[in-house]
């Protein structure tokens, strides 16, 4: 009963800018997968933006327990549609696990309901990610802190909801800081941002970021639906779980749905 | 310097039910405005659906430090683009009270980035709210509990985000429970959700109703706005705060905008 | 590799009163102890107020993943020491759940850093326990409520900290509500409070209340130690990990300790 | 209606070392009430560790809306009634704002539950406080980041509870970073934790900080107390808001107090 864990990448860069080709020949997402691999208690799929449905399909989704999302060029093409379907599905309980410049991804701004701004600069400088909450699940073996020697800076103020945990404290050779691991709960799913993974440097081949991931992925994994969660069902008077009668006036008829 | 509130209904069913119209003779939101005015640090403007833009013109938002939301049968009449000019004021710092049923409005939906979904009862019973952060500012001067004798019932599971801080916990005379006032912030913006005030039992004549949302008022209010709140700028290499120097490959262009 | 549970039991009452002794005549803590072993992956030991150190030797808690408590008429019995002993063990990573009439325990005030009261009324009302949080791992396999029919009222305001999260929330018969299932973290444990559990009725025989605290092991269990946590070691400047140099005055001498 | 502000100060190093009585020829509680003094809504007086109860006898916190805390090498001389004795307060009401290495202040860990642990080094490195959450009321009128050019070093993890909401994360020279400005809630009263303040270096002659002081002592003002806060009344049968008739055993006789 392994953990279905679908990874999507939007394979863009891989295919247009020569220094991440180089360093991801088979793809970003690739690379991802295989960091996921290396835990026996995941399976792992992979599925790119120019699949049809870019890959997300309700019979796919339908099969995945976590998702983990790459994407940064072409956020604009992924459609509002799959972004619905998307996000009904966390809601539902699936993970997501949101991935460095998916900040600004249709479906995370879709969850947080905030800008998810932040400022930036591409320098490959220094980062070195602190362990803030020794003892959550996503910081299960890992060290006080870990470097990731090139990195694209991201720097406060991050306009996200203020999470229920904040796992990591990222700070920059440049001078800033960054809340680099943040969890929240939407509906029944469980969503983690984590801010590394610039596509011009080797962040995926690092060990530590994948040891991040695959306790990502099990801290994510809600092993149960609630296709309920977005209906708002009327209970009539007479089944009231304590006796009463209606009073007052009314505006729906009986039987009637709520509006929306 | 009054905290500039405008307070926005949707005014449809004061016009179209009797019983409802019995209860707000000058519509719903005149009512709480009438309320809110009874603070003399509290300045009220109201405004409707009917009006051009929903009366939530770029100036009108200009001049509003706190919006108070009241919506119901007509939540999908409200135009999406005045929902992201909402939402972004929001971002920026204005204040926003979401009543009762507008759970299910447009921008709570927006904000929350969740179903916000429940379960419900039009049955004028016995509505009982207790607090449970007495020392929160929202439920400044309010007794230990405060009763309304007939509400809509509204049960949980209530399907919003974690709040910051949960300040009422409802009772309901048929059994159910809920989460009555949540309090939120986006971005640079305080949200309240306060659940009372279906629309054919007279709640907002209800003297500590009126105080809640004075309560509310003055704590969601910011005198600040946050224009850059939106914004991802990149901090060149040669402004980093600390030396440095780039180092890898490179997407971004110099000067280039980051991508959204 | 299962979760070394260890269930304390103040054991007071099933000896002084009759009713409790007929409801629990192997004690309470043999009794949540059967419904913890119904998990194969919980392994369960008990141990009581009345043993050596009441049982909670350094030994005793070496071996514990998660304490399950339940006191009240002898809190006042428990010895400082020891209190100070379990919350080091908690602050490392072990688990802990704590029941109904705990709320007045030395060891969850100690933690809470609040003093815990609430209202409270004897009278075998039903209380029935409604999901706010279904997507929790606490409430993994709950329906959308339970109902116990005879139990101690506790009412709000219950001044605990605001929760990581919230669970459950209680209706009460006689008008109350009550916060019954909440989350903390304190140091690398975690900490649980489930409000159920009333010595005279037999809630710890109630199915639904035996899966949530399942569930609630399952939850709280951190394989993981971290006995640096409580230590605030100095960094030398020569091992700063970016080059700097001392400036300024100093109060510490070369090689003290800090200040405590 | 002026917001009655109390600075304590341990006052040792003053005494004791050089370097620290030139920076504060007057005492470090003395500089830090002239920052607050340039809040004409505060009004501010000082006390020491040296007064008679350290200053804070019953009718000095009396007339206390907030307390702010600078101590150091002197924690273990505080007086543990005297502790008691302020955590009650601010539990009914009385705000409280924590400096520096108040961190270890007896307060502090009481009202945290958690050991408050953190890395350090005295090298007078530079500190830039950045403002993760700009639309907090202590971070209203102040910059994107602001620099101390000499502090001393906190680093992460800091073994406090999860905030409410993070106001500030430093960068520090040498490569740690650390959540510099926490917010907290125990009982009804507000709690504030503010890094900086180091008694070697000038950091309270910094504008930037006194303002950030003012407004944290504008946020931790509650204006109304409550002495119930404490208590755990037992509420009748008879008294019950909805009648109910009692049932089942017993373990308090009428009227009897609940245990402690």
């Amino acid at each position: 009963m392994a953990i279905r864990t679908l990874v999507w990448g939007e394979n863009v860069h891989e295919q247009t800018n020569k220094t991440v080709a180089g360093i991801y020949p088979e793809g970003m997402h690739t690379q991802i997968a295989k960091l996921l691999a290396a835990d026996e208690e995941i399976s792992v799929k992979t599925t790119t933006l120019q699949e049809p449905e870019h890959g997300l399909t309700e019979r796919a989704l339908g099969e995945t327990d976590v998702l983990v999302w790459w994407g940064h060029q072409a956020h604009g093409d992924v459609g509002d549609e799959i972004v619905e379907r998307v996000a009904k599905r966390v809601w539902e309980g699936m993970g997501l696990i949101v991935l460095h410049s998916g900040h600004f991804s249709k479906i995370f701004k879709r969850l947080m309901g905030s800008p998810c701004a932040l400022n930036w600069r591409e320098a490959g400088e220094r980062e070195r990610l602190w362990v803030v909450n020794p003892g959550h699940p996503i910081a299960r073996g890992l060290p006080a802190y870990f470097e990731i020697e090139n990195e694209e800076m991201y720097g406060e103020p991050f306009s996200v909801p203020e999470p229920l945990e904040t796992v990591f404290v990222s700070w920059f050779q440049g001078g800033e800081v960054f809340r680099s691991g943040l969890t929240y709960r939407r509906g029944a799913g469980n969503v983690f941002y984590f801010r590394p993974g610039h596509e011009t440097y080797p962040t995926y081949h690092h060990e530590t970021v994948g040891l991040v991931l695959r306790n990502a992925v099990n801290w994510a994994y809600n092993p149960e639906r609630y296709p309920t969660i977005t209906t708002a069902p009327n209970v009539p008077v007479e089944n009231a779980l304590e006796p009463i009668e209606a009073r007052g006036g009314s505006v729906h008829a009986e039987g009637q749905e709520g509006f929306r």
